[in-house]
């Protein structure tokens, strides 16, 4: 029997590298999407029974384009987490129309999209999960962050409504909010005095995040917050 | 000396009007913004004071235009009430990219661009007043309001973000939330068996709308809930 | 015919004075209740039309003792402010049982005995305002607020309850979240370097208080957050 | 090596239970508190390396007892679960002073009492693991759920402060919400028409709990919500 399909839409070199590696170790294929081919021609050869799609979220089609390939090649999807997030730190008098559009596309229009290929085929098996990865500003519109927060509120609200739609039809929609700063080669460089305590482990947000795809149906989480021990807040 | 300027964006025949008709009495010129003509140009022989510019605020373009011509016409705006809040119920099985899309640009895209198109000249003046509509989807992604929800919830958090970015220059940027029915043609012919009381007045909104107006610098609000005194929430 | 008689609990030298100043002046009877007899004295001296009642609020008998006296001495009462708030700002290892009921008693208890004594005549009446003036920390419960945070955040929670259950029998029940500090002599000696505009001026927010108690019904707010224009939040 | 032990207060037979049976499968000794010794004394049999401690959490002194005689029998406690929880469902004119009381007391008095035993232990051996059962009445403030909300809305906001104090300690305390019916011969009677899907089982929230307090420092969940799939909410 073919193993079932984990897709990670978003995989950057630290939560979707994470992510990939989780599913895959726990048996899963993996699909992964990103906008840069080399890099994840490089991460899929890392990654056992992984596959590319190189991707840009912002463009629906290429989204349908992407899931329709997944689907030829690997069968339908049984856990899709969302994890495609950029978006642009300004204030309202610094945003341009353009980076608030595309921190919507990346964050909300992207998930509506990817939710919608894999939606079909989970309420005719009766079962999937979709995890979207949210943050901080999903809850809280800071000043300095008009396009990211007003775009991660849309995408929670998004989430929030999948979650009630889809609960009934054995669909476990969640969204975990990221309340930290995730240890990556550039976060490092960009805060080298921090101590390693400060950041968060990919690898301990993607075991967070395997846990809620393997929840029972009578106790499904729809939103689980993750920071680190010593994190303020 | 010139009247100061309020324009009300999204002038339908309910709490648009209303705002236009209360912002008029307390003496403010207002600038109407709606896309239907004929409708803006009977508004305005109504109000005293009042000026129609069509506009569909889906196009950035076409706010900015109504914006220059405002200033032109009328001088610089002191109020800027943001009503544009359309967007499809639907859950998110049944919701095109397009509807998604266009509620996104209705209540998030055009708040922006509005919004940018007075701060300015507020900031100069040191003062001035955006409220924004929003509604109870703002805060609750609920399973059939999935574009309409995930616009307000994106609105809001700009909304949130600008009020703590404009705060410290003195312009109070603030959030309604409407909780119940408008009292409308359109909803009393949907629920005709409904008391008098279920409906929530214009009038009343409106007189909401501008105490958040007046309110001292020492004491302002960010989020208003309003609603029927019999509403069940 | 007799004025309307509102009743101020909790008459501190800032918010809760300017309440009493607020009302009398718009030509209600004000009873003002406070621990200490003398500033009570002296209070009722400079606000016409009012009257003093000792009362220690976390004594559910003394709050019930005040009241059947209040209404013997003015009639029935129409407006409820509750605006006793102390609590102990510490954190969970330096909390004392004591501190932690005390606060309890004074914001949550409390406010729900003086309710109740109001509710029965209000709900005769058709109509009364039960206002409670709640703070940041009914919202967020920060490492060194166990017990103030705890309590406000069952004090907001029991006004909630009451605006459901009293919103259809025509009772306006609205909760004040004051974010900021209030101008005090206390506070200006505390924070002698703050410039005027960081403090919230009682006057203002009396302002806000009465304008809650002044809002038809088919648009009532329940909860209100106030703060200065230029606080960080 | 002494197996860690774990501290369950309030073990009725479905929650409470479960989580005993849930720790000690994992390896752990269990103290269970609870206000019938004859309940207790039945529950412990079926537990392996469980002991019964009977309290009413009501009264710090009998929690302070019973943690004393836990510390000498079973030595220092390394995770407390606190799943006290029962409060009156009742409307503000319903309620007693003393149900609201004693709501208060069974969640949020109770509990800081019960924490406060074994936080000194936790900060001395740099780790510990708080959890915390609420329910959806700790969010919202219901119309007929004044004493039990009120009293969950302050448990909440005692863990949150709590977490925020602790962490950094490495003590990770945790809320769960419960946003459901459990599983019990109780709720079974009252709802027989329900299918076997509506209802929470023990089981899977043990689970639940139990996972919270294996989660590693870097990526700590302060609240998790839990519901059965077909909830509506």
């Amino acid at each position: 029997m073919a193993k079932p399909v984990c897709v990670v839409v978003g995989v950057g070199p630290g939560n979707g590298a994470a992510f990939a590696r989780k599913f895959a170790a726990a048996g899963l294929q993996t699909a992964l999407l990103a906008r840069n081919q080399v890099y994840l021609d490089e991460l899929c050869s890392s990654v056992e029974g992984s596959r590319p799609y190189r991707c840009d979220v912002r463009d629906p089609n290429q989204i349908i384009d992407a899931f329709t390939r997944i689907k030829e090649d690997m069968g339908p999807v049984q856990a899709l987490i969302y994890n495609a997030g950029a978006g642009q730190f300004s204030n309202v008098e610094e945003t341009s129309v353009e980076a608030f559009e595309n921190a919507w596309r990346v964050n909300a229009l992207g998930c509506l999209v990817a939710s919608q290929q894999v939606i079909p085929d989970m309420v005719q098996a009766g079962r999937g999960n979709i995890v979207v990865i949210g943050a901080t500003a999903s809850l809280k519109g800071s000043a300095g962050f008009a396009p990211f927060a007003s775009a991660k509120a849309s995408q929670r609200s998004l989430a929030q409504s999948m979650a009630r739609h889809l609960g009934p039809k054995k669909i476990h929609v969640s969204y975990v909010i990221l309340d930290g700063i995730v240890d990556l080669a550039r976060t490092r460089q960009a805060m080298p005095d921090k101590p390693d305590e400060f950041f968060m482990q990919p690898d301990d947000i993607a075991q967070a995040v395997f846990y809620l795809t393997e929840q029972p149906g009578s106790a499904w989480t729809f939103e689980l917050d993750l920071r680190p021990f010593a994190e303020k807040w």
